[in-house]
């Protein structure tokens, strides 16, 4: 089937999907949470050939790992479509509406977006949680996943297209592109006149390519190098923890720390108690050259350093001399994610709250929670690290649009 | 001066606009207002170079009156500056601030995008609309007008950046491409590093290489092919006015109509009526084959012509079975911009409402409303013809973005 086909399909799905009542989305997607329980074996046997074919491959164990899917992470899929399906639908909501100098009412109506590309990479339980998203949103979704999770994926959408195909609605809403090779992925890019936009998740790299490729509008997620700021007036136990947390919890991910900034005026007590609750995790630390005079086992910081997103336990260390300093060194290196000062000054916080250029900026608390379930969204399609449309954490409300409904009597324009 | 320059020093320079007060920004407004007016004579000695240079290469009458500035054009230019001023601000607006179960604080503050790229054409009033939108809004803007308007766009941006050299901001806020070549344009969208978004204003030619070439993200503006459809339960002579004015009263613009469809039941009556108030206007109708049957001098309507934008007295016209093949016509061909039902049923105009697909749907009211100022935003820097960030006119809200500021006390993630 070619890229172009599934594209007409998704957009002549989208319209009807469009109109569908919350009660019929929420109905279908218990049905495919069910319908995923009930197969669970045979997810588990498409499962196994993808990680027969990735150890054949030699692919590493964390990304087995991803790959792998058991009886719980099942479970966790169709848990998650359920919440999906608990969720507020802001599909048909008026935010606004008022009547114009010629007398026109305006209102502006929440709908979906139409058609949604999600290009990503080998964790399977994306494809349930894009689809259940895009679906309880109204908007169609052509999912092309990574090549390592091929069957995985291809027998999750087809379970959930044929609860489609039982339904009213048509089983293209949710569509997956079984040719991994780049040119199709290089052509979903490129699909202006089906996809209205398109959200990659994955890592630097996949982002990095779809930026430069893409035509068709796309949300740009994930990449964070967040920021640890440790004031003057920082409660230092404090500061610790919170350091502790943002590096050492789950490295991996992009809401962990990757560089630590300490005022000068704290930096000879807190380094070496910072230091000392990061060796239990083997934390390496790369410093400038005052931080060195402090923690002399700490390898000298390269210009490269402060702008990497380490995803490991590797935390980047610098002494400024004032909140101004730290700030711009975050808005000199930091990709717009999520940044953190600990400090109990009104004035700095303050400063850094305005100054900061981020989608997150916390005062005494981890980078950590930068995501859409702790921010009380109830879900999460991603984070975004642009400016447009959307920023931070993407819940439902992200991956809708507004169409502005006018009524009038006969007015003209004079 | 190269693009990467330009771009970091506007960088630069919208970190300190981002924190400018609202009283400040408006008092530079109403300054450069009136420095327009006080250096007229200079700027239309420059616009004269500009009209000399076009009429030496032979641009024709339509284009040398978009790019001619007279007094009066430079008064409503200065207005224009004064009524953004009068504007409220949304930057520092927290549109919504909750706690989370983890006992955080968090706000959604409004803040500006950043910086902001405007490609533009031959009218040089988009200078200053543009740059007073975009400084009202916290935003450095690069303005890249056509070379057409080359000195008239210089003299403008110099005269707005004199005021800002005798402010505490830098001058840096409002920048101008004095390199009008292609290369320089293309360079401009994709200087990701520096540019926010990208704003074409033009032609469909214009809009049609930035989609192609941008990296950095764009906001698709302006082309509108919008129909007007007559329902069975219209009021003839209602219908028969919003026809010609969405028609007739400004036909070079996105917002007029550019296909009529009109249901059998009511085409016998209606289509004779309408072409006689079109024919003062000398109107070319290209009808469908049953139209011809019924207006006998209009030519052939081809498949091009649905989905033409003409901007000119032309008006493609096509009899329709009902409501839902009107709808599934403008959801084929149109640009998804304006579109508007005239009749009296409920069903039916509930129906459009719902399910055509555009930036504004208009029940018994001409197409022509679709604007800012018509909207009550009071400014409009173009209209969206996208479903991501903003769409339909765009006032200042939609020239901002949010941050989440987030209060803690301590808190890390379990």
């Amino acid at each position: 089937m070619t890229l172009l086909t599934l594209g007409k399909q998704a957009k002549a799905a989208s319209y009807d999907l469009s109109q569908a009542s919350t009660q019929l989305k929420n109905d279908l997607l218990i049905a495919m949470a069910h319908a995923l329980e009930a197969q669970s074996e045979v997810i588990l046997k498409a499962n196994a050939r993808d990680l027969t074919n990735a150890s054949d491959n030699g692919i590493e164990e964390t990304m087995l790992d991803r790959l792998r899917l058991t009886e719980e992470r099942i479970q966790a899929m169709s848990d998650g479509m359920r919440q999906v399906a608990n969720l507020a639908d802001p599909i048909g909501e008026v935010d606004k509406m008022w009547k114009t100098d010629d007398n026109l009412t305006i209102g502006k109506r929440r709908v979906p977006l139409g058609v949604i590309g999600i290009i990503y990479e080998s964790r399977p339980n994306v494809t349930t949680d894009a689809a259940a998203l895009c679906f309880k949103t109204g908007n169609a979704v052509i999912l092309r996943g990574g090549k390592e999770a091929f069957f995985s994926n291809q027998i999750l959408v087809t379970i959930l297209q044929e609860v489609l195909a039982d339904s009213p609605l048509s089983s293209h809403a949710i569509q997956f592109v079984s040719d991994t090779s780049r040119e199709t992925a290089r052509e979903l890019m490129q699909l202006n006149d089906y996809l209205d936009v398109l959200i990659p998740r994955g890592g630097a790299n996949l982002i990095k390519t779809v930026l430069a490729t893409a035509t068709v509008p796309v949300i740009e997620t994930g990449t964070g190098n967040c920021h640890i700021y440790v004031d003057k007036a920082a409660q230092l136990e404090m500061a610790r923890d919170i350091v502790i947390n943002a590096k050492c919890q789950r490295p991996s991910v992009c809401n962990s720390a990757e560089t630590l900034l300490v005022h000068e005026a704290v930096a000879a007590e807190f380094l070496p108690l910072v230091a000392k609750s990061l060796a239990p995790f083997k934390v390496e630390i790369r410093g400038d050259e005052r931080t060195r005079q402090l923690l002399p086992e700490a390898r000298l910081a390269t210009e490269e350093d402060w702008s990497t997103e380490f995803l490991d336990f590797i935390l980047a260390v610098k002494i400024v001399s004032s909140t101004d300093e730290a700030i711009r060194h975050i808005n000199t290196y930091n990709t717009k994610h999520s940044e953190a000062i600990v400090s109990d000054n009104y004035v700095d916080t303050q400063t850094f709250l305005n100054k900061v250029d981020a989608a997150a900026v916390y005062v005494n608390a981890s980078t950590r929670f930068t995501d859409g379930f702790a921010f009380g969204f109830g879900a999460e399609i991603g984070i975004s690290t642009q400016k447009l449309h959307a920023r931070g954490p993407m819940g439902l409300h992200e991956l809708t649009s507004t169409k502005y409904i006018i009524y009038g009597d006969g007015q003209i324009r004079h």
